[in-house]
């Protein structure tokens, strides 16, 4: 069979001149490798006509499939919407449907529908419209001689949404792609290169169409086998089948499997045990209530957090005892116990979470030194801390603060 | 003057496959754009020789510079310097200083040369070796009729600290650059599409040789002006002007200029004016506290915050009026009003800011839906309040309730 060939196009100054990283080309090269489709190329080129003509011609002699993102705002500088009338020689002209869905989109926000605005649902009258669930630039969908031109939005969400729902699905029926099948392996509370060394042995029994990648994120490390073959049966089995052997090696890391980040199967827990959970963060400043409360229907489990940001606050508000405070400082086991009980308590949770650290890159002190944290988790039954050294950069301590207090839960939660 | 083109050429699988991110090819154009050298495109193409041949020809053919990373490792599917020597029809020779170099190199770190390692001292005869003071593979400088081809490393900091030291200065000499003077002004509480119309009398009066760019972000816009001339204090004074006269025009909704970020720009009001806040955010969950915190020395005026996410703490915990909860509900203004004097008078902060809404995707009701958020800025002459109307995206509510309550902060507080 041969392999399906796509080019990754991405139109515009801003990115040409490094004003923005260009995160959406990464984005869409793990998923066409996902579905079989193998990134021959990226191109970026600038707002100039001729050189997105050029651009264009060029990818079509190379690929089958040719995805472009950016250039359809609603300023003058976006030029992809003509530039794509001009190539395949036809007339841009309202499409109805979609100045319905334009006009739906800024009714639904209270917000008048411009000229320039109206404009964005003047399509190219070869295209298909792909429609744009997210925001006012929809997508368009050419095919030509059996190569199929995609112009999509350069603002990542939207684009996501459109690749995911939409263009991802229409490939599919357009071309025979060969079997993928992917797994995900989610762990925490281990580093890349120590988690290497513990499954060496496991890795070297994997078979020559199965190949691991280690994906390391701040706290986390993910693990992706990607499979290649003709039977997703057969491969699904197999992937199973290194999942379990897995599991006696490091099963103590792995928190879950798949796309539910780690806030999520901590949000599964609590809500299939029916336990509450609040939280008194001081340190991670807001960021560990967000990753809980990222999750829809995280109402169901989380009742609230205090900030107590201030010294003042972390006494006279949630209720730390001076003398504690006073005898072993914010950043302390004894305070961070005492934070974890009394938001449990006051709160009326059944789990109680806290923490308390010098972020920095300011508050360090000659035996606290930035990247030190405490973290506490509280239930009926027991106290659990943790003391942790992290990093020299502030928000990667916000990060791995969070990440390692859902790590503490999982791993506290009565059984 | 004629402007001098470059071209960012990468090479490597590990791109085209999104295993990773090439941040090589911003950082780049930043540096170049700086010296007024013009990108204008960049390319990915994998580990193949007819695709990197192809490569080196296009490029040729539209740039004054062709900048090359990648493909310079020592094992077998690196193709860069090979297909170089092809290219340049020049053989590949043991470079005895290279040789030199890559051996101290090994020698410095206590590790034997391998006879692979020594490969890597093997250039084409008709280039000149770029020195890699922290790496093993050295760069190449080619010519070739007025056109420059520059081999480097993939390796980020082998890359910036050999652009840096040796090629930026290389280029700087063979070729006369243009100044290039760039301002970056930043607006909140207005969309492109209207603030475009707000300013299209204004950006007709744009010299030829002044561009305008709209960078939108969810709740904010930035109006990126690029300058291009002889005298950089002649660049400077007009973009000063053409600042001042926006002012009149579109004055409210700028909060800064450059690099700095709203909770940044917030953050040096309060501090400035000694002033303290606290939060009491809900459908936010947390997130505004974190832009807020996300700033180093944020300690200084940021007391703490208050999630009262269930409904019980909202009354208990916070100490919202039973009557006004249950009478309007949440999310309403008589509630959002309480919500923020209550954390103010509790936190003893100059301000107090609360958010309340249907994040979404559940929680409506037919007169609340998803979407649906009320702010209020609360200080000791006033309380204000405002109603937005967001997305169905739960993230995206979050993120612009955040930023339009840092919005409201910067327009309510005392002058």
């Amino acid at each position: 069979m041969r392999p399906i060939l796509a080019e990754l196009l991405t139109i515009g100054d801003e990115i040409l001149y490094g004003q923005i990283v260009d995160t959406n080309a990464q984005w869409m090269s793990v998923a066409l490798d996902e579905v079989g489709i193998k990134v021959i190329r990226k191109t970026t080129v600038g707002d100039q006509e001729p050189e997105i003509l050029t651009a264009f011609a060029e990818a079509e002699r190379r690929a089958d499939i040719i995805l472009i993102t950016g250039g359809l705002g609603p300023t003058s500088d976006d030029l992809t919407k003509p530039c794509l009338a001009k190539y395949f020689n036809c007339e841009l002209r309202i499409h109805e449907e979609a100045l319905a869905e334009v006009t739906e989109f800024f009714k639904s926000r209270g917000r008048e529908l411009t000229e320039r605005n109206r404009q964005q649902a003047a399509l190219p009258v070869c295209c298909t419209k792909i429609t744009n669930p997210v925001g006012t630039a929809p997508g368009m969908w050419f095919e030509k001689e059996g190569k199929i031109f995609v112009s999509m939005p350069g603002v990542p969400h939207e684009m996501k949404k459109m690749m995911t729902e939409r263009v991802i699905p229409k490939l599919r029926e357009q071309f025979t792609l060969p079997v993928i099948q992917h797994e995900i392996i989610r762990t925490v509370g281990i580093g890349e290169s120590i988690l290497a060394e513990k499954i060496e042995g496991w890795e070297k029994t994997l078979p020559g169409h199965i190949k691991l990648a280690y994906l390391p994120n701040l706290g986390e490390v993910k693990l992706r086998l990607t499979a290649i073959g003709s039977s997703r049966e057969e491969l699904k089995k197999e992937l199973s089948s290194l999942k379990q052997s897995l599991l006696p090696i490091a099963g103590e890391y792995i928190y879950g499997y798949g796309e539910e980040p780690l806030e999520k199967v901590i949000g599964n827990l609590l809500r299939d045990r029916k336990l509450t959970l609040s939280i008194a963060e001081s340190c991670t400043g807001g960021y560990l209530s967000h990753l809980v409360t990222s999750i829809p229907g995280s109402s169901e489990y989380f009742m609230g957090t205090m900030i107590p940001y201030a010294y003042d606050i972390k006494m006279r508000q949630l209720g730390v005892k001076p003398e504690v405070l006073e005898k072993y400082g914010a950043v302390s086991e004894p305070t961070i116990v005492e934070m974890a009980n009394i938001v449990r308590a006051k709160f009326n949770t059944d789990i109680g979470v806290a923490t308390s650290g010098i972020a920095g890159p300011g508050g360090a002190t000659p035996d606290k030194p930035v990247g030190l944290v405490w973290i506490a988790y509280s239930d009926k039954h027991q106290t659990v801390t943790r003391k942790l050294l992290l990093s020299k950069d502030r928000l990667i301590n916000i990060r791995m603060a969070s990440v390692a207090v859902l790590n503490l839960i999982r791993l506290s939660l009565p059984k």
